[in-house]
């Protein structure tokens, strides 16, 4: 057993769960801060912690690059480099050399790329990026996949797809054969460290999906992950394609949808049925100066805010609303102070952790509310 | 009665004590933190609370320019608008108007400047800049004067510290008769918010700084400043005019030396008697990587860092030492990440701060050693 997955309330589509990993329990529905190099930009680990991050991701494509997934695995693995002792998700590398490098060439092999970096040449496949993973040694790894662009005709979407389905098998194989070459290969408790979670892709075609899923999920994985989406589409688009996937998702696997999304969208999505999400958003947003609040988006730069002595968000209870005001804010952010970005930053995680914490409690309500529905109308003479 | 200080240890010339103000109590020798423009860069009020800062300085050129001071007047002064409540300094202007401003040219009147930022033209005269520190309300503000160039013939270094002095009456007039048009201005239990401190100049010359010191003296402020050092002399020079100053200085009053220095510096200098020290070097060193340690130096951007799995400083008890490995250190400052500066302020504050706690320390033992070995000698039969 890699790792256990508890459905806890159900409501609708909806459910909240618990995922235990050996690096502790994560409540599900959960929104997972990005800390691409290591490091959730700006925020130092003991405040993550105290905002309740229970899991963070983290990527492979710019750890392999900075500092090498060799230095990380001689330091004790990523855990023990970063000094986060909670659970931790690495994806891939398969979305940042899609979307960060040049010259990508894509082949039934894997792919070559240049480092975004200093244009170096670099080549992941399949079993590479697991091996990057393994090396890496964070608890949930993903299988590397092909991220379809969009639009995508059927055909190419099959296409790529179907390459994403032998990349699953040929990652699968990889990590059973390798999973116990690292320290943290070994059984911790009943549980073993890593857990590989495959990826449905399939563009926009809902048939396609429903494919992609059934044969992923044939594939056998502790989790499954959605991919391919929040890529320039429409959100009901979006939307159908997450329900159609879901319908073929088992419901007692936890079901990770990838990099989305906005506070709304993250809600959305968990009440249809989505355990796991991850976005840049609320961290690179908040060095932009786009502040998440309860009544709507401030962009901080605002000269409306220079004046203004009321906290960024009067219903938020983070250590930045309970001390700063807005009018501080934007002049740490009109001056370029770099604490302006830790501020920032620590408010919209703040206000994302809050968001899936609220949506957990409504499930939990809803499915209570259903269950005494159901007695009192059983109770009916 | 605007500020009080009391001497409570003394060793040789040097001198433990508390410097009480409306916004807490100092324990002195102390190194004060600078907070430019109203943040000590990257590092959080609740951090420096926690680091245990008790007085920071804020430099009033700079908060002059941005946000301006009528707009922290008018949200209730700088310790509501960046959220601090502990004791704060500001400078007056001089010294920023001296080192960054272009095309700056001083007459009796005052000094017409650049702005560093956009080149707009300002003037700063000893009144003006007295009505700005009234308008920020820091606790102690210093009087306008002008930095003696290095090398100064004495007849250049006389003119100019005969300028500071009728700059320095002007400043005390000004202050005395608007000191209590602001909020902050009224008593505060028996004690004035704010109070001013003149400032010795002299150039190198021992005997113009004795007379400086003695005038400055004569027109009888609650605390007095060593300016004009730290500017590119030699350091037995800086020590020499330190202590032909101090010998000139009332030892009831506290006693800045200003813009200094390195963990040697300001350890040597409160041996000699200084009371209060400020200097950007912990600071701006931390956010170019330059850390100091129990065991010297480091620049955390040297490769033979990367691999390096123990703490930044092993005698060290801050939040950073006591989680994060050099090589995360490193990884975070090569990958120009900007927890870097974080984390390398934090040590490098707590590596100053615990410095000035030993100081403190061995000035009471060594008081009370005195003090045993004089009971000794008086039992002697």
């Amino acid at each position: 057993m890699s790792l256990s997955f508890q459905v806890e309330a159900v409501c609708g589509e909806a459910r909240t769960g618990k995922l235990i990993t050996p690096h502790g329990a994560i409540e599900t529905p959960v929104f997972m801060p990005v800390g691409t190099l290591g490091t959730v930009k700006s925020v130092p680990q003991e405040i993550l912690e105290e905002l309740g991050v229970e899991i963070l991701l983290s990527n492979t494509y710019h750890l392999y690059l900075r500092p090498g997934v060799d230095q990380i695995r001689a330091l004790g693995g990523l855990h023990k480099f970063m000094a986060w002792e909670r659970a931790i998700l690495t994806d891939s590398g398969g979305f940042q050399v899609f979307s960060l490098s040049d010259l990508r060439k894509v082949s039934e092999e894997g792919v070559s790329f240049r480092s975004h970096l200093d244009g170096s040449t670099h080549f992941f496949s399949p079993e590479s990026a697991i091996a990057a993973q393994i090396g890496l040694g964070a608890n949930i790894i993903m299988a590397f996949d092909e991220c379809t662009e969009y639009p995508a005709e059927i055909r190419r979407a099959r296409e790529s797809m179907e390459l994403t389905l032998r990349w699953a098998e040929r990652g699968k194989r990889y990590f059973e054969e390798h999973k116990t070459e690292v320290p943290w290969g070994k059984a911790f408790g009943s549980q073993l460290h890593q857990s590989l979670f495959g990826i449905v892709q399939g563009g926009m075609h809902l048939d396609l999906r429903r494919e992609s899923a059934q044969r992923t999920v044939d594939l056998d994985f502790p989790g499954y992950a959605i991919g391919g989406l929040s890529v320039g589409e429409p959100r009901e688009l979006t939307c159908e394609v997450i329900a159609a996937t879901l319908s073929h998702l088992p419901a007692d696997k936890p079901r990770y949808l990838m990099g989305v999304g906005t506070p709304e969208e993250i809600e959305q999505y968990a009440f249809m049925g989505i355990d796991m999400m991850d976005c840049v958003l609320p961290t690179r947003a908040a060095r932009h100066g786009l502040l998440f609040t309860s009544e709507g988006k401030i962009s901080i730069k605002n000269a409306c805010y220079a004046a203004d002595e009321s906290p960024l968000d009067p219903h938020c209870q983070c250590r930045v609303c309970g001390r700063y005001s807005r009018a501080y804010l934007r002049h740490l952010y009109a001056s370029k102070e770099v604490l302006a970005m830790f501020l920032n930053t620590v408010h919209n995680l703040s206000y994302y952790l809050d968001t899936m914490q609220r949506v957990r409690h409504s499930i939990k309500l809803g499915e209570r509310a259903k269950l005494h529905s159901g007695v009192r109308s059983t109770r009916k003479p």
